[in-house]
């Protein structure tokens, strides 16, 4: 191996789906010094974050913590904690990432109903209804609300209201959505809910926060069988992020700097403004977009503001598109998932890379990058359209 | 809450089981702009990092990778990608660490076979080679090579061919071994090893580095059901970390960035100085320790150079002597776990850790701080000894 030492990486514009931009405030957090996991500046910095995960998760849960691991290690801290070897579970799948949650809990001896939709649509709250009729036995209904490999926004009104009638909890990946929009936990009593630090949260890769009603906490407390996993226990990880400080893994305490220091940014700009910034720019680049004259997947009103699903016009290939907007632009998109492969392109406005300049910046770069391949991209309209909602 | 941005976190002399002091370089490096999890310079510090693992695990795998979690995660990826439910394995337990893997293990649907010993001595390669005789249905043997719960290394030779001969596979907890002590991976076929980042390797903790023999990957790829974890599975994850980039989870990329960096300052040091001066330092300071007066829990030769358990002397508090420390020199060690809690402390001279300035500051504190306690500390004595070491 050559070393030289130390390493400089460089800068890149990220508007995939994951992760965004990070801010110099949230970089510095990292590196600072490293405390002991059971340190008081540590456990105070720990409590503090505590608060910050409620204020984003618009929640009084008591079980409000960052779980050691990425967002999918979110969802598996759901499904383990939730489910007991033959349990019966309805998952409902729309995308890659509802797909994944079928397997996890398949992995977790669940007997899994599936509820699906095609990809690029909401799942439709008749279908879980008339599941949820059909398996009165069930436990839990497991969703996506912000669906990363589509960009379809699920609604959870009815659902919600659905599965509780029944009696059921109600299982929630907001991934993409958490520090975005309205994740709305306690004002639908969403009882298990998980995130990725590195989405609208703004915050590297690395930590998954989630967050527990008190009646699936009284479900976990009381299982009849141990969680499967050692590692993703909340029965001993509640006693570690709680009171007693009672020790079970080493916490990614640098980690958790940065993810406090991305709350707070969070914390002063207020979510209702962050909320608003997020829709007013995703609006704009919608309009953009289809000024230029392409196509997105998702129809307007399911669409999320983090993340837009852009179809790859006939004859024009997307890892060429993708390719020539990093080596040319230096700018991050993200490909299609699934079957939705060399079909779509995702574009992600999260967290600071949700801003004028970005949109205007990305439509110019892709733009050209789609004339070279003889799509007669209509870029004035474009940065027009864009001028006119957000004027 | 009351937000006062941005905050600066207190440095504290790490001195304790881990996290271990981080060097401003790996800091530096965690601070790098975040990139995208599939970025070709990405990509390149993942390969980079794979071949540093190889050089601190002494191996030649080709499944050599950093796991998206802390220590216990290692753990938990050993047992749930070996196991399969109804398997029968031999664990061995003489600490903290030994038993949590014997719950994993279970949690993964082994049947248990225990192999024990005190805490504070090592396992009796006879014991296991009875086990072994006694099970020869056994899937694997899973031992813990440095007990961070009581500072004991144990030796691997015998028992790892004892194993071998059996045909079973060899599990091997190295969380605080690896990067301050030969982990002998490829000298003794050892099948599924794993560790921790913020240990020896004195990277910030949220890592764990994990490699696996050519035959326990065929075992892995051929299992007849999946791994019961979604997120640790890796039949996976090889093929994230492989050529093909099969997209998996979001790594956690900066802590990926800090990882490669602390492995590159172990490369330039080089594994045998950095041992030699880990096993140097470690003899000093037990020097000391004996010339103060105190006596050490684990028999000279089974001694960890990482970690030194100190048992606390009659009549001593031993939460006020970490207390004082804390408070009064700011240096954090570690309590007694499970049976030894009040009864030991622990101290780790781990990566730049390890060096003389912080053995005689910490004999200084604690000799100052037992002698608030009645306990008659020879400070002057324990500084000679330790002089007379690294002379």
């Amino acid at each position: 191996m050559n070393i030289s030492s130390p390493r400089k990486v460089p800068e890149k514009l990220l508007l995939g789906p994951g992760p965004t931009p990070v801010e110099q405030r949230v970089l510095q957090a990292l590196a600072q010094p490293t405390l002991g996991h059971l340190d008081k500046n540590f456990v105070a910095i720990m409590d503090e974050t505590r608060e910050l995960l409620r204020y984003v998760f618009q929640t009084k849960n008591e079980l409000t913590i960052a779980m050691p691991g990425t967002g999918s290690a979110g969802m598996e801290t759901a499904c383990v904690n939730m489910i007991e070897r033959g349990d019966k579970v309805i998952i409902c799948e729309h995308g890659v990432f509802g797909t994944r949650m079928h397997d996890v809990a398949e992995r977790c001896g669940a007997e899994v109903v599936s509820v699906t939709a095609p990809m690029g649509k909401p799942i439709d709250p008749e279908d879980v209804r008339r599941a949820i009729k059909a398996n009165p036995d069930a436990v839990l209904v497991g969703i996506v609300h912000a669906e990363t490999s589509t960009g379809v926004l699920q609604p959870l009104d009815e659902i919600a209201s659905y599965a509780h009638d029944a009696g059921m909890y109600m299982l929630v990946d907001a991934v993409t959505s958490l520090g975005g929009m309205e994740v709305p936990v306690d004002r639908l009593g969403l009882d298990m809910v998980y995130s990725g630090s590195q989405k609208c949260l703004a915050c590297p890769p690395g930590l998954a926060p989630v967050t527990v009603s008190p009646r699936a906490t009284e479900r976990i407390k009381n299982r009849k069988t141990k969680v499967q996993s050692w590692y993703l226990d909340l029965t001993m990880i509640m006693r570690y992020w709680g009171q007693e400080r009672f020790y079970h893994h080493t916490a990614p305490v640098n980690m958790i700097y940065a993810l406090n220091e991305a709350l707070r940014i969070i914390a002063e700009e207020g979510l209702e403004n962050r909320f608003a910034r997020h829709r007013r720019n995703a609006e704009a680049l919608w309009a953009g977009l289809e000024a230029m004259g392409l196509k997105l997947l998702v129809d307007y009103e399911y669409r999320l503001p983090s993340l837009t699903s852009i179809v790859v016009p006939e004859g024009v290939d997307e890892a060429m598109v993708r390719r020539q907007l990093m080596e040319e632009y230096n700018i991050e998109i993200g490909a299609g998932l699934g079957e939705l492969k060399g079909k779509i392109i995702r574009v992600g406005l999260m967290g600071s890379g949700s801003n004028k300049k970005n949109i205007e910046l990305f439509l110019v770069a892709l733009g050209n990058v789609l004339r070279k391949q003889g799509f007669k991209s209509d870029i004035s309209s474009a940065l027009e359209a864009v001028e006119e909602v957000l004027a």
